[in-house]
C-alpha cells in the first residue's frame, strides 16, 4: 500500500474513534436517568427556632428559647413547601399549626395561587387556622358535610404541580411535636400525577352549592 | 491499492461496525433504567366482594350480594399485601379492618415472618384486631404507652423488604369505605429505605421492657 493511502486510512480510523466517543458520550447523558427528587422526614421532630425561615427578611434576631440554625425534619418540611413559586393545592384533614400556617400566608402574600381543600368538621374546631386561610383571601373548599361521620382524611400538598408532599401527618402541633409520622416528598410523575388528578377531582366535587357523587 | 487490501480493510470496517452496534445495544440495555413499580390507590373503595383473593382455595363459591370479579382499591390493596413471600412489617396506628386482619393471617400461616407495630391506646379499643393477631401467635409490639397523648400514627407496611405500601388510610372499615384517603405503593429504593430503617428503630425502641428514648 502506498504511503498516501496509509495516511487516509489512518486519518479515516482516527476519524471514527473520535465520533464513536462523541456518540457514546451522548449516549450516555441520554440514557442516564435524571434523579428524580425523593426524601422521606419522619417526626416527631426536634424543636428548633423556624422564624428564619417563615420571616426571611426580618430585620430582628429571633430571641425564642429554641435552638437557632438546626435544621430539624420540621425545618426541612417548612423549606420544601415556602419553596413553591406558581401553585401550592393543599388538602388537609386537620389544619392548626400555626408555623404551617405562616407559610402558607407567606406564599398567598407572595402571589402564589392557593386553593385549600379541607375537612367539614376538623376545619370547625377551636385551634383550626382554616377560618385564617379565608379571611386572608384565600380559596378554602370544605368536604365531608353532607355525608354523616365521613372524613376528608387526606394530608397531601402538591408544590408547583412538579412535587408532591402526602403522608401520615396532619398539620397540627401534636403531629409535628408528639406522633411517629411520616412524610414523603417526591417528584416521581407516577405518583405525583394521581394526587393531582385526585385534587382536581376533589376540588370540583367540592364547589359550593354541587352535589356531585364522592365515589371513587 | 491493491485489491486484497481493498478486501482486508472493507473486512476491518465491517467488523468494527458489527462490534460498535453490539455495544451501543449493550450500553442501551444497561443504561436505560430498570422501570420501578409505583401505584396509588384512592379511597373510599367500591364494594365488592375479595373472599376469591384473601381465600383463594375455598372449595365454596362465595354468596355474599356484593359484586364479584370487580376490582377496586381495596381489592388491589390485598392483592399487593397479599403478595409477600417471606416477610411483612406492619406500622399501623388503627387496625380493625376484619379482612384485612384475614389476609395478615394467611400469611401468617403461610409461613411469612411477621413484626407488628401498633398504637397502645388504639389496640385497646373495642373491634381492633390486634387482640386477634396475638392470639394467633404473630409479634406485636406497641407504642405510645409512657407518652400520654402521644400516638404511634404510621400507616405503613414493608412487604418482603422490597415493597412500601404507605398513605393516609389507617386499616379500619371506615378508611376503606366511606373517608376520603390515599395509598401508595412504591419499590423507590429512595423512599423505601427510610421507612425500613425507620420500623427496625421502633421495633427496638418498644422492645418489652425496654426504655428506649424515641426522640428521631
Amino acid at each position: 500500500m502506498s504511503a498516501v493511502w496509509m495516511v487516509k486510512v489512518v486519518g479515516l480510523g482516527l476519524v471514527a474513534i473520535s465520533l464513536s466517543v462523541e456518540l457514546l458520550g451522548w449516549l450516555g447523558r441520554r440514557l442516564r436517568p435524571r434523579k428524580i427528587r425523593n426524601e422521606v422526614l419522619f417526626f416527631p421532630s426536634e424543636m428548633s427556632c423556624v422564624e428564619h425561615i417563615v420571616n426571611p427578611n426580618s430585620p430582628y434576631t429571633c430571641l425564642c428559647p429554641f435552638p437557632h440554625g438546626v435544621e430539624t425534619s420540621f425545618s426541612r418540611l417548612l423549606r420544601i413547601l415556602l419553596s413553591a413559586s406558581s401553585t401550592l393545592d393543599l388538602c388537609v384533614f386537620a389544619f392548626s399549626n400555626m408555623d404551617l400556617c405562616r407559610a402558607v400566608l407567606a406564599l398567598h402574600n407572595k402571589g402564589v395561587i392557593m386553593r385549600v381543600l379541607t375537612d367539614k368538621d376538623y376545619a370547625a374546631i377551636t385551634g383550626s387556622q382554616i377560618g385564617v386561610l379565608r379571611k386572608a383571601g384565600i380559596c378554602v373548599r370544605c368536604d365531608g358535610g353532607s355525608r354523616g361521620s365521613v372524613y376528608m382524611h387526606h394530608k397531601f400538598a402538591v408544590v408547583d404541580g412538579r412535587l408532591l408532599i402526602t403522608g401520615s401527618l396532619n398539620w397540627t402541633l401534636q403531629a409535628v411535636q408528639a406522633n411517629m409520622e411520616n412524610v414523603l416528598v417526591t417528584e416521581e410523575p407516577d405518583l405525583l400525577r394521581p394526587f393531582i388528578k385526585e385534587f382536581d377531582r376533589l376540588w370540583v366535587c367540592n364547589e359550593p352549592g354541587q352535589h356531585h357523587s364522592l365515589g371513587t
